[in-house]
């Protein structure tokens, strides 16, 4: 990777970001659950306008409390986009779940909400849209379909994976405040990061009191630390799940810088948009999709190519430039895990072609303009 | 807490930690498996004289990783010590082991191997033994009665649980080096820290492969990363393990500086002995046991009172004080969870006995020779 000048990815900090951490470690708390875990939550919970958020160790683990808090058990299916990042799915599978997976749409590559009831069986308990690119999915139809056969207790609950999606809105509401739960990443690739992190949202109060034991260790320990019961005890299967506050801290720093380092990102993916329009249409190239419905993030500008091959020499071509472009998920269904669980190919066509075809550009808040320059003349001078 | 002058812990942290955070927080990789990271792994293994070790979340997902690892499934059982941390049980029963819970010796608190025979069913598939305060356990004894049921492929497994043990030593041999998986904690309150953090061990050189597909998320990522394919796929169920190189760095920075962090710590340790001995045989109350077999890590000072209403007045003494004493674990197989497991009153009469009267004193590498001065003034000026 030596001969790389720009990057895929840099990973978000800003100029208080050292100052933050400082402050972490000269605290005397650095596990989680400290000043900048409460901070972060407490400005995910004002901009989403949601009763509770949980920062975790990751976005996987944050699915994986959901899991955990349905009571996903074996025997019971979870419907799941084949396109979309592996911890969507495994997080229920390690539960025991069967995955059903669904195809997405054309235009926003997003779970396609119009195939999701042909999915439903009896065992059906959750279906969890993910918010590709952090373009909202069709939430209103979803709720619908999940409200129609009952919400929760042995219902079908909807999780959003908003992974890509902080800060979003889908209607003018708040990507994250549409399911029972939902749940954030901070992995470097993402808009905010703090390395490795995540976090849950609970939307659903009535599962608030199991959150914070399932977060630690299945035990009420939250409680214990704030004085509400004398001992704590084992009270059911939990895991790890609290973030370092010195990540926490890292986190923070940007939360606070959030419309800043927002505004820098959409100016990016505009001016690719812009600029790179004409030559996707005589290429044959198609560019995001963003319905009027979606006030997106931001978070990925990419471009889906004619052909395998040609996205292939495509990323050969930047990559003789000095520039990463990559490639993005494989379909699910047709991964290991995904045909031992019934998936075949043709079962999401959708998925299929968009896995060879897509590619991503650099995007990232420290992406100066004459790097984006240079990423914008090695694209045009590709020919498909 | 606003009048604990002394506290019970204080999160390492060395004059070169900052800095390091600082060459973390510049780099490209902020996620795991960074610079950092192989650094934190080589000195361990260099140290334990292991194959491999590999940074973690935490401790509980190590464990976690244990159970993926060794297929433990529903109907299976694990023997694990009553008196331990939740995660040593809650990571087995996640996978649906029943949990077998021993004993411990009146001497070390550690499991009681002359009890662990009578443990064993056709369904045994681990024993979990925790060194506890960084004392090893029996492990010749323990390792021989794993062998003897068969190894591995649904024999008889060990995982040591050496949270508190790094760089302690068994008759001369580092604990971590002993199971077939060894785990560490990194959380604030260990000797080394990043906040929450941990690693597992792996000592089963045939485990290799498949503990970094589950630390993952069930995929062959590393080894796509390595260029040894050509892309990753879903293999089987895994998780995200992988720890921040921002808290690897703040972990290296101590990690090069173990000597003389443990240094510190043996001298807080011996002085609390030799302090408090003779005040200990008046007062009825026992002080830490170590066999000659063990070099232990000066992890913890405990007394053990001679009953729970001692223990508790002893704890709001030393608080009027404004010096923080605490308590320990409840034992597991009274809580909840494991007296739905079968677990009942009498089931471990030690670990019950020493769960309500043992009580730890301050000892961290920054606890200064003025604060060790008060705490060992206000320990002797208790009557029991």
């Amino acid at each position: 990777m030596d001969d790389i000048r720009i990057p895929f990815n840099r990973p978000c900090v800003v100029d208080t970001s050292l100052g933050f951490v400082e402050r972490a470690l000269a605290s005397p708390i650095h596990a989680g659950d400290g000043t900048f875990t409460n901070q972060c939550q407490t400005i995910i919970e004002g901009e989403l306008g949601v009763r509770k958020a949980l920062l975790t160790t990751s976005c996987t683990h944050a699915l994986e409390m959901a899991a955990l808090l349905l009571d996903i058990r074996p025997g019971d299916e979870v419907i799941v986009p084949s396109f979309t990042f592996v911890s969507t799915a495994n997080a229920f599978a390690l539960r025991g779940a069967r995955i059903v997976f669904a195809d997405i749409r054309q235009d926003t590559l997003n779970i396609d909400e119009t195939r999701v009831e042909s999915l439903f069986s009896d065992r059906t308990r959750a279906i969890v849209p993910v918010h590709y690119a952090g373009v909202g999915c069709e939430m209103d139809t979803l709720t619908a379909l999940a409200a129609q056969r009952g919400l929760r207790q042995r219902g079908v609950a909807v999780v959003e994976d908003n992974a890509h999606g902080l800060f979003g809105k889908w209607c003018g509401r708040p990507l994250g405040s549409f399911g029972v739960l939902a749940t954030q990443s901070f992995h470097e690739s993402k808009n905010f990061s703090c390395g490795e992190g995540g976090a849950l949202i609970v939307n659903d109060p009535s599962l608030l009191d199991r959150a914070e034991i399932v977060r630690e260790k299945g035990t009420n320990r939250s409680r214990f630390f704030r004085g509400q019961v004398d001992k704590y005890s084992w009270l059911e299967l939990g895991s790890s799940y609290l973030l370092s506050d010195v990540l926490a801290a890292l986190l923070a720093s940007q939360l606070e810088q959030r419309v800043q380092i927002q505004a820098r990102r959409h100016a990016i993916w505009k001016r690719y948009e812009s600029e790179l329009n004409e030559w996707a249409v005589v290429q044959g190239v198609r560019l995001p999709f963003v319905p009027s419905e979606a006030d997106h993030t931001a978070h990925m500008f990419y471009l889906r190519m004619p052909s395998l091959d040609v996205r292939q020499r495509f990323i050969g071509h930047l990559r003789s430039r000095g520039i990463l472009a990559v490639f993005h998920y494989l379909p699910l269904h047709l991964s290991d895990v995904g045909r031992g669980m019934g998936g075949r190919p043709g079962d999401c066509p959708v998925a299929e072609e968009v896995s060879d075809r897509i590619v991503r550009l650099p995007l990232y808040a420290a992406l100066t303009e004459d790097e984006q320059d240079e990423v914008i003349a090695g694209v045009r001078a590709f020919r498909a």
